[in-house]
């Protein structure tokens, strides 16, 4: 027994160390892609390959291994007690680590640094050619490290997808994302053609960026993001970085004549910021106290985001602020019609500009294009013409130019190959614990046209966040609405919010 | 032959390694005082603690003394080489890292990461008390570093004064000091009585921050800061912080009533900054590439702030721009005039704000009071008291608070004992520096006036910046200015500059 807390406790403290390397590691990423000159480049990217390396030594030290081995045979070890969910989940990316030699690490954190440099300069300049070598070189090395990972019977794309939603294959996504496509299609079109025009300019007119950063703000610490242990800043890719226990941080980006930019952008990664803060702080490091999955991460950004950011009931209590901060801009504009023009559906060339109808649709292009890489039937070369072929299929139009095409996204330049279907498992699982939420908390609706979060803030809280990785991600989600995940939901919410806007309805049989 | 070249390149690869460590913590410094919320403190200093035991670790790498006790005996190394240079001072700072238990490496970052936040809440509510059980620990800590690397003969300061001003010990610092205090003393009195008053409150209109953040940008860059390879941000606390190859950190801060505060403090840091900048790259993390000494880059800096940036051509030509940045605010006031408001001279009782007259003052003062700390000749609980006696003895007046006294430095809090002095040794660089480089580029204050500061930042790069740690901080000043250092020049420069201004003179003996 003594020896059992005793492997217990160190396991933790080397998992612990580990993850406090890695976490430094983040600060330099943060401050890279906010404030590091471009003449740092060159010097920050062997500043990450070496913490990249030290941590991954860490990760692998055999110790953990001896001490899994004790620990795991231990039938006293209750499975879902944080010991047992520490020892499951380690073993899980122990037997991972241990497969990636050193070299490749080290290499893939160096060459991913530069590329992402490379990958800027090329997109300013529309010049696919200058990132070209760059990507050859990321999707070479993320395939050494797929090969290196990937089990009997998966594909090696399987493989890179576990880092982010463990537990999924990519014929899963695949199974999800068809019949999501099929429907998805099918409103684009009825929007399209119902004729409908939504007043989208009104969130077109000039929005001085200096009242954009009080609003978005306030916004975001209204809705349950805390700025004592948080911080947001702006940069030219939005994201979310939790460094640690009471330090999360958010970037964005401002457009004056573009109010949806900065403040869905701020909603989202506040939604990812909240579930960063809800974590069990005297957990940090181990796996009770870590997010289970990109795709239930993205869930909470897209819930913040989309179900409740872009809800009529929000604005029952945002829109007389916003007139409030941007005085004069909105005279005589109706609370519908700029709730309508939030809501404008059309789609753009550019992911991250899209509307919630037509998002997932990029989504599937790229895992399409990605899976294509990974398993060798798509060449690099090749990949500026195959995202134009597809993009045409999706969306009936063309890109024009490779900005607006394949050079639009920094993922595969950081090596984040597997990463995009998370971001439409998160707009599918968002959809679920909504309905839930909706289902467990009866006036959710009036509280948030009072302006009030909290309810279900500390319902996702209860149910996410404090759950760490205690069950799979999955899993997570379906204890949580007590029901199987289905993309049904989701296509609920989509027909009834833009059948009412667009004066659409469903199909009865899609 | 080949073995040495061999030896000499693992040691300067094992040296490099270490320093490129060192520099994550850098950043993660940066990153502490410009943007992290307060929740992160607790992370951020087992984050640091972190990084320093894993720096110390390298440096103390036994392959390194291997290494050096190979390379010093080899007579075949010339000594002013960059290897030789290596070799010299690597083994300098290896024989002190090895006399340092990790222990206490690790427990220095972490107390001094918390005592500053301690202390910067203990001065925001005025409470010494707050502090004085964190100074107590830092100076506890601190005194046992300094018995681990006392040399025989040594006072425990003296190991401390090393780490910042090699090859000075605390009797000669007394000994350039106690001339200077005299006849700053007799210069201050002088202007005193004068009855002369300058225009001061010139420079303490409304200057609109945002306004202010361009033009001391423009001045920086205008000196010759790269902001490609840097950058300017906002600290409670103004500092340098070079990253590492193309990535210099500069901070500010701003009081839209007091013009001298960010001009002055950016001209200051960058002139640090352009130190960095003007470092041998290639030699990153190696003695021919490292800054020499904190007394010679605090002479960069206050050679750009004082000697440059208070001069009157500098005005000449910046003038006119200033009067355009803040259109309407210096209507009709003359250069003169507004040259000689930004030198208004009189005591106060806080360091940075204070004129190049009384600084060197405020120096002094908290010279003897940390020697006494480190000598045991004082108490922690003390140090409120014998501040407020040592500061009527300097100033004849006595701050009413430990906020405006003992309360306003973060560099005890931080652990920096030993730093002061270098402060007052760069004004005398600095003097010396400048007589020297107009005794040998004719015309530059004709060139100041033209907005040209080539010349002068060349003669820097060539004398200073690119002999990096070849020679001994006051060797390295001896061989630019061909003669012996002395206080003259400095003075010299103060009774010339403040004579014209408050029409006094110079008594034949001082």
């Amino acid at each position: 027994m003594a020896d059992k807390l005793n492997a217990g406790a160190e396991l933790m403290e080397l998992l612990r160390a580990g993850e406090l390397l890695a976490s430094c590691g983040n600060v330099l990423s943060w401050d890279e892609q906010t404030v590091m000159p471009p003449g740092g480049a060159a010097h920050r990217s062997e500043q990450l390959a070496l913490l990249a390396g030290l941590a991954h030594d860490r990760r692998v030290d055999p110790r953990i291994g001896e001490l899994l081995s004790l620990l795991q045979n231990d039938a006293g070890i209750e499975p879902l007690s944080d010991l047992g969910v520490t020892v499951r989940e380690s073993r899980r990316l122990y037997d991972r680590h241990v497969r990636l030699p050193r070299r490749l690490v080290s290499e893939l954190s160096r060459v991913t640094s530069l590329a992402q440099q490379a990958w800027v300069e090329a997109r300013r300049e529309n010049r696919f050619e200058g990132f070209r070598p760059w990507l050859e070189q990321v999707v070479r090395l993320k395939r050494e490290e797929a090969e290196a990972l990937v089990r009997p019977g998966e594909e090696l794309y399987d493989a890179l997808l576990e880092d982010y939603e463990p537990r999924m294959t990519s014929r899963e996504v695949a199974e999800i994302f068809a019949p999501l496509r099929r429907e998805l299609t099918l409103l684009v079109s009825a929007i399209d053609s119902s004729g409908h025009k939504l007043p989208v300019d009104l969130v077109h007119r000039s929005y001085p960026v200096a009242s954009q950063r009080v609003f978005v703000k306030h916004a975001a610490a209204a809705i349950g993001f805390d700025f004592q242990r948080g911080y947001l800043a702006e940069s030219a890719h939005p994201f979310c970085s939790g460094i640690g226990p009471g330090d999360c941080r958010l970037t964005t980006r401002y457009d004056e004549r573009a109010l949806n930019t900065a403040l869905f952008g701020v909603l989202h990664e506040a939604g990812h910021g909240i579930y960063e803060q809800g974590l069990r702080e005297e957990c940090f490091g181990l796996p009770p106290g870590q997010a289970v999955s990109l795709g239930v991460h993205e869930s909470q950004s897209r819930l913040w985001e989309n179900l409740v950011g872009r809800g009529r009931p929000f604005w029952r209590h945002f829109f007389p602020l916003l007139k409030q901060t941007f005085p004069g801009t909105l005279d005589g504009v109706a609370e519908d019609d700029f709730h309508a023009a939030l809501n404008h559906v059309a789609p753009t060339f550019i992911r991250v500009e899209a509307d919630e109808v037509t998002y997932n649709l990029h989504i599937m292009l790229r895992f399409e294009l990605e899976r294509a890489l990974l398993g060798g039937n798509l060449a690099v070369s090749d990949v500026p013409e195959a995202w134009r072929q597809l993009f045409q299929n999706y969306f009936g139009r063309t890109p024009a130019t490779d900005r607006d095409g394949c050079l639009q996204d920094i993922h595969w330049s950081a090596g984040l190959f597997g990463y995009f279907p998370t971001y439409t498992l998160g707009n599918l699982y968002a959809a679920e614990l909504m309905a839930a939420a909706r289902g467990q908390i009866s006036d959710l609706d009036s509280q948030f046209a009072r302006g009030e979060f909290g309810e279900l803030r500390a319902w996702l809280r209860e149910s996410i966040h404090r759950q760490g990785r205690r069950y799979a991600p999955r899993e997570l989600i379906e204890r949580a609405i007590e029901r199987p995940v289905t993309a049904e939901p989701l296509l609920a919410h989509l027909w009834g919010k833009f059948g009412e806007l667009y004066g659409i309805s469903r199909p009865a049989v899609a």
